[in-house]
């Protein structure tokens, strides 16, 4: 992997390890790419913008008929942009639910109007295509359907191929959030024909956030002219603005443009998605069974668990003081992220990022040494 | 004025002199401000934004009742949240309209369904008091007005402080867009009672682009809860999980929030606003005697020129090229603006940016060499 110093030469402080499932830690490339400024309506960003949609688009093997649209924001916004201009007006979406992703795709529905069902499955387990089909079999209504390929709020990965498979045998549409897992699992649109995909900069494309956008079927998009619900989240006007004069309806953030652009170069210099995912997995890899030694469980079973973040449980759930874990590992420059079960006690550890074994090892030993300030007895052959 | 240079050390290429009214040339410390990583819950991005949102209230020298509310995208997304948000559903807004981002806020309403009413004035001249004293007069129903305080269609500066006055009087509330203003031209909520303020990152505070934000008063914000016609551009939402958690409801543009932590120390370093608006004037003051001595004209009348932007009009329209006019300018490594005017040839451009005389005295000499290289006769009196 790359074995880049991802430090700053100005010494101001030593940036923590983001353990987390974004922003992450990027090259120092990538953020010195931003130590330029541009006209926004400048030849420059908008050469670089057009290279990135390109390169987006390349992500997925899409020919002519996608057309990857960007949008300024968070991941969200993207989402909220696709669901408003893209569910027609007399449609109704499905959303296959297991984690706090696709709740938040149901409450943009809500404040939308846009006609809606849910189909809500155990956070812990990934969604069955069987519990699809026998919707699309009931509800005669339905027109698209919305999933989210790896739901963070536990790790879980879904069955996109399956599900793709499934949507387009029954003649309907396919929206997936693949906001933590585009750039590091492979969706080829040849095997996966979906008709949008919604992600963004800051996470397995190991850019800066700022930027989100969304791969989408042209004929798709050509049919949403005036079918958005805002002017800011209009998929289809800045589109065909940006098709038009190369730039973007709104000033765009034109640092963040250009960290895309050289982490999306990056990427490329990997070996692409199948490389970066490969680098994840083994990170994931070292990351699960190191924890282990250490006692912790992980929530899921390994055939859902996507090398993008692990949740875990500890080894004595009395005896555990989140905070204390979470500070100590701190301490030693490490960052990871709180959990989102209600249950059970969980945290959360990706494997994502501008990182590789070594980062994860020095995790590793972090958590073993705090785990050792906090009083845990070293687990049997960690020692 | 700063002497910071502004290259960065990679040598890539020298960026543009940005004559433009945003994104604009920043200072290196702005952008290196942005070498760093940050989880978007950690403590630290907790902190930076907490001191942005009081910096940015301490511009306005806003008390205890407003708050202030970032959001992420570019200026037209914090617009579009705080008229979403803020007009009630049984209000009027009336829109003082005299350029295009008057229009736009218009545009906005017909979207969102916001009942409004515009009243459009001539752009080259600014809003007229008594114009807004007749429609609050006739149209009982106007519940909010919003006006541009500078309007970089043409440069204009509208008459903000009467504008208030009046506003108050009858009774309403006044919803300010101060994107090209704000940071540069002092709006104090003590002599200027406004409602609300929005503005963005990357203009007159000398900023990346990537946020913008509301500056509000209090007791309105807490009654738009559940009113936002939006999950992304939800203000109150947004405020709430602020003020709860520190941190933002979606992941904010990090490397942004840190420049403009890193801008906002700099513009109390050069004196504030008011520091800032006389070295912007003085800019604008070199800029329009010179372009004068080049031949060009002016299109506003002096005592509604903000010294924010200015369009010209060149010396002799038949033989006029603005292509070959702005190439000479990037040649020479300035970057100017297209006009906006249809009945007349016209170009901008910007006196804003950590920019001083000196780099205003070197466009001022590019402007010379490239309307020598297209054939203009030498105005008299320029040597």
């Amino acid at each position: 992997m790359t074995e880049t110093s991802r430090k700053p030469d100005d010494g101001v402080f030593s940036d923590l390890i983001l353990l987390t499932p974004g922003p992450l830690t990027t090259s120092l490339a990538t953020k010195r790419a931003m130590l330029h400024d541009w006209g926004s309506r400048g030849q420059e960003m908008a050469a670089m913008t057009s290279r990135v949609r390109e390169k987006l688009l390349n992500c997925v093997g899409a020919g002519q008929n996608y057309e990857c649209v960007p949008i300024q924001g968070s991941g969200t916004y993207a989402i909220e942009a696709a669901i408003g201009c893209l569910v027609p007006r007399n449609g109704k979406l499905l959303i296959m639910i297991n984690g706090a992703y696709g709740r938040r795709m149901a409450s943009i529905c809500d404040i939308l109007g846009v006609d809606h069902t849910v189909d809500e499955s155990p956070e812990e387990e990934a969604i069955k295509v069987e519990a699809l089909h026998t919707r699309l079999q009931r509800d005669r209504a339905i027109t698209d359907v919305a999933v989210v390929h790896c739901e963070t709020t536990t790790g879980v990965l879904n069955p996109l191929a399956e599900i793709c498979e499934l949507v387009v045998a029954r003649g309907k549409r396919l929206l997936i959030d693949a906001m933590s897992s585009f750039g590091a699992l492979e969706i080829n649109s040849a095997k996966i024909p979906f008709d949008a995909l919604v992600a963004a900069s800051g996470k397995c494309l190991e850019g800066v956030p700022g930027i989100a956008f969304v791969i989408l079927r042209k004929d798709w998009l050509e049919k949403a002219g005036g079918s958005a619900r805002s002017l800011s989240l209009d998929l289809y006007d800045q589109w065909r603005y940006m098709s038009q004069t190369g730039q973007w309806r709104f000033t765009p953030p034109t640092q963040v443009v250009a960290a895309l652009d050289q982490a999306l170069g990056e990427l490329e210099s990997e070996g692409g998605v199948v490389a970066r995912g490969a680098r994840y997995k083994r990170n994931c890899d070292v990351l699960i069974s190191g924890m282990r030694a250490l006692g912790f469980q992980t929530l899921l079973a390994e055939n859902v668990q996507a090398p993008i973040i692990v949740t875990f449980s500890p080894p004595n759930q009395a005896k555990w003081r989140f905070e204390a874990f979470y500070n100590g590992l701190r301490r030693r420059n490490y960052e990871i992220y709180p959990g989102k079960l209600s249950k059970i006690e969980s945290f959360r550890v990706g494997c994502i990022g501008n990182l590789g074994q070594a980062e994860i090892q020095g995790f590793l030993a972090a958590a073993r040494e705090t785990l050792d300030d906090m009083g845990f007895e070293a687990a049997a052959g960690t020692g």
